[in-house]
């Protein structure tokens, strides 16, 4: 089995770190690989960002659709950016890691709370939670302040940061666990439980395993009408980067 | 690794069925065995039934943890009954079947919709789908009329009444999956798939493959508060039943 | 007329502390008498702790609806359990004291808050306030975290955990009324209402009233669909505690 | 024990069927008598008419606390017409027939509907339906298309349109019990029982018991902040009507 | 285009400043004038203040239907007081000042907070909030705990309470807008924009604005049903108030 | 005051279409002009269309914000696509046309229905009901069957469904106002108000007359968190597209 992870930033060192995270957990025979596409931002903090990195997503979603021969797909920014399009342009299993870290921390506790980037990411933030349904189940969500990129380039401060912020989503918040609101924070997984004593959830590692679970049980994505292919359209401008 | 799923009511013949569609897409290497508990009903179609039959379910997950090496759990009985009870006595993973149903669904499909048993199943469906936040992405729950044992005893009138049912849920409701609302339906998932064309999704197997991604990465019941060990008290008159 | 009080744990103190609130403003000609089940905790805290009392709540409504010819029942516990499972088995009217305390505070304030015990019994607490649909008139839940039988061993400690949290409730909350959530809480009702100078509730004595309207207007459970008695069935191991 | 019944609309001959639904339940000592305030419209079916019936029930319901030592008040025209207000203007318990009536349904069935006279009255419906929040047990609202006079004129017609209608509820809709959604249709409440085979309910007689038990409780209306008496104030041209 | 504002209570100071802020944005061409009606209280912090006023504004919009030539109409009190009924008496368009200040929050803010008179007046504020559907954009709610006149007499005393209640909105509850929750807060605005560094709204000089946009499209108020002119009846006693 | 209208999609019979309505009530002294981008699908009937309209749309802004001296933008695409990015790279006005349809609808009408054009355009449409928090005033959305260009071919056919699906809105769903989904359907709005006896609205006409409201009152986009600019960074192979 073969499973695409799709970093929508083009930050390759990012793309680097999701992908042993990808496959930390995945089984013998699981075949984890991860890219980032040849367009877009190199992080994704705003609303733009996210519309600038879609068209690359979709892009790699089809190309691997299409060409290499992957059996699923993750999309691995905390804001799931193009999720919906993406499961038009394929039938095959598309998953985003804010969708995976809802699902698992679902099944073991009773609510969560997110840790994110920057303040102003709130509005990407609370769209990924209300898009899959988990207003009632999220007791806080709280920014470290920092930017995607700082986490790279000073890894104690962001630590800190995230360690703090998670605290106090426990504390006074009273969440029973903390997802990583950003993709670029798996390398912090291990050190924040230790910290927080409680669950500590990145996406991607689930994203890699519920993808097992779709591919396993042969699970494909429902075509009757909301999620069908587009219909096939002239598209001016693009087509060097989206080839449906 | 050792699944073992629970049937909530005491008939062992919906018992084998529930096994052997938990073996379905099992791993090798993961062990996945039914039982029925040796209290409650023989089938749980209304709040009374569930009542009598939470004492057996939490019976079972004891001796399970305790006594029997399980390293995950599943209530296959479409209400989730003694879910939340289930998951204060072991920290090991507990799943109900209607949970890992809606989390399968929603990873393939925008909505859905529920065929179940008798109409006054009604407020146990309800209650789930509330239980799990899902309100927003069911379409529809439709009831057969027939009683749990009844698809037992004419498969033939069983799938007819479920095909029925569910067509009406594709067509007149626009659901573009439908989740099969009583583990006893597992048997007829084939044939209703080629019927509606749509995904057809029963609980059970897609619980076992859940139950293998957090046993994989070693993901444990938060603990903290909710969900913590019960206070340790004296319980009157049914110690044969329950001993925590 | 008859009204029965079950406390469904088996302290037999609280229960007569119970059965002294619920005779309180009741009729002349009412008879109200309060009885723990022979089967279940000593205590209520958690979903574990529900599942267990329920069988004994079902198995008291149902001697005192064929046996003792008991005209109303209440469920003396504040996460009314079992309450959906008693309709079924009984038509005469069964009131939870959570409900009856919202439905009394609802009637003479705008928006109340909850004071209860154990931290970890917020999950119970919260799941009542749902089920009767009264989360926008919830101001907040606060615990104690004192468990349900310290407030009998120390009831100057009690007393002053709930004035404690009662005022946080009104003074940063916003409430307007103080909802007792623990059936042991009825001792505290005076002094509460003293210190808090606000509308302070115990469920007990106003489902009593409940119970007396009901029965004045011979109102009796819906049992069209939903609640309509159980259809019969063979239920093992447990006859000796229920006998529909 | 005094209960004052306030008619919102100026049609007598309403007023004294209310009044005698009113004692229908009440009990040996408690003194019911209804009125229509001196000023507002014939009928209310309207935002327009709620709005100049309001002047009129605030005026009668100081006139009782003040002037004629009643012990409680009720509102009796579906839409509570001015009940927050008149919360403010007197401490002593104060309840709507909408009000009353989810109440009861919800103490003795899972959902409920309300049918009620024109079209155009959805409005008015709706928005008490929300104020109590009971949209969720709320299956339908259903309009007989007939004006409030109208089942006075010709009873046989308004009793086979309410039957029709509450059919409707029943079988189309799902109800488990159905709500008179019009003060005037207390007369047809025995009648509509015997025609739907479920709890038919008329919000005027529970009032009057709701009081009883709220009296008997010595219940007041919290008093510190939202509903606290409104400041002193000069208001012009309306002293004949009402004198704070 | 001849605009007419009513301020429903009978302060003539207001009602110029009312006057003024509703001129300030508008076109040549369009005619802005402000009036109190003959009958209401001279300040609205209450429901009951609300149902005094309402018959005087119905009185001023069947007025200026019928006899001045108006060809739109503005309810400048923040509790929008009236409005639907308003809708029933007049095809022309009606806008509440809460109605016009939350539109234009939300084309030009993710989020709003309000900022308002009295503790009290909450209910009046979280109603209109809630009858336009705004909850959900709405961050808080801040009381100055100073009455309507009370910003009259001291305009100092009243700006150091709304600047500083408007930075906790910004600060502590993340607004990024100030709404004005009283008409008579027009005043402030200019200033308060200064102190807040976000935008602050007042509801009236949209409100005007809003009007034009109606009138220039040749708007008209539905009225096929809910909002159809109000049923021909008798209204005994506020002829003299109102004449429909 | 110059109002740039973006038609997202790039087919520019549409545009004309779209800006002869965008002129229809624009005051003398607006300048109003539309556009399409120099990239994007011909048409937008799924999330897929709306991701790679998206990058065009914010070109268009910037350019129009930064070169061409536009005052104030409007997307002219019902699932107002781009909304939140372009709110982060001007601080001028942006307004979506489904927004301005359910600004301007709710101002005269309770209640709203939504015609659109395919099946699978349910996903759009719903979404921006819901970012605009539109859900409770919403009736129904309806498709035609048709797809955007459909309308143009065959102008009569799409008249004729767009009638028969208005017409169910209104006397199936009780729609008192009927939105077109759809900006192509502008052309359409006379002969359906005739038609349909309702208020119909589109949205680019009002969306127009609401930015002259903005921008008339120097109203600017809040830009302390949220909606602030868009960190720099890099942008790979989009710079011909989106130069921000």
């Amino acid at each position: 089995m073969k499973i695409k992870i799709i970093n929508p930033n083009t930050t390759w060192s990012m793309t680097e770190d999701i992908e042993t995270a990808g496959k930390r957990y995945a089984r013998n025979g699981t075949e984890v690989y991860a890219v980032s596409p040849a367009t877009g931002p190199e992080s994704i903090e705003s609303m733009y960002d996210e519309s600038l990195a879609i068209p690359g997503v979709l892009s790699e979603i089809i190309k691997g659709d299409r060409e290499e021969g992957a059996d699923a797909f993750i999309i691995a920014c905390f804001g799931d950016p193009g999720l919906l399009a993406a499961k038009e342009v394929t039938e095959k299993p598309v998953i985003g890691i804010a969708q995976a870290a809802f699902i698992t921390a679902k099944m073991i506790a009773p609510n969560f709370s997110v840790v994110y980037v920057l303040d102003r990411s709130e509005q990407v933030v609370r769209d990924v939670v209300r898009l899959h349904g988990m207003e009632q189940f999220c007791r806080s969500c709280r920014s470290t302040g920092l930017g995607v990129l700082d986490f790279d380039r000073d890894r104690e401060a962001g630590l800190r940061a995230l360690a703090d912020q998670g605290r106090r989503c426990v504390e006074e918040d009273g969440a029973e666990c903390v997802i990583l609101g950003c993709a670029g924070f798996v390398q912090f997984v291990d050190a924040l439980r230790k910290e927080l004593g409680v669950p500590v959830i990145d996406g991607v590692s689930p994203a890699v395993k519920l993808c097992e679970v779709l591919v396993d049980m042969d699970c494909k994505t429902a075509k009757r009408n909301l999620w069908s292919n587009p219909e096939p359209k002239e598209i001016l401008g693009l087509s060097d980067i989206v080839k449906f």
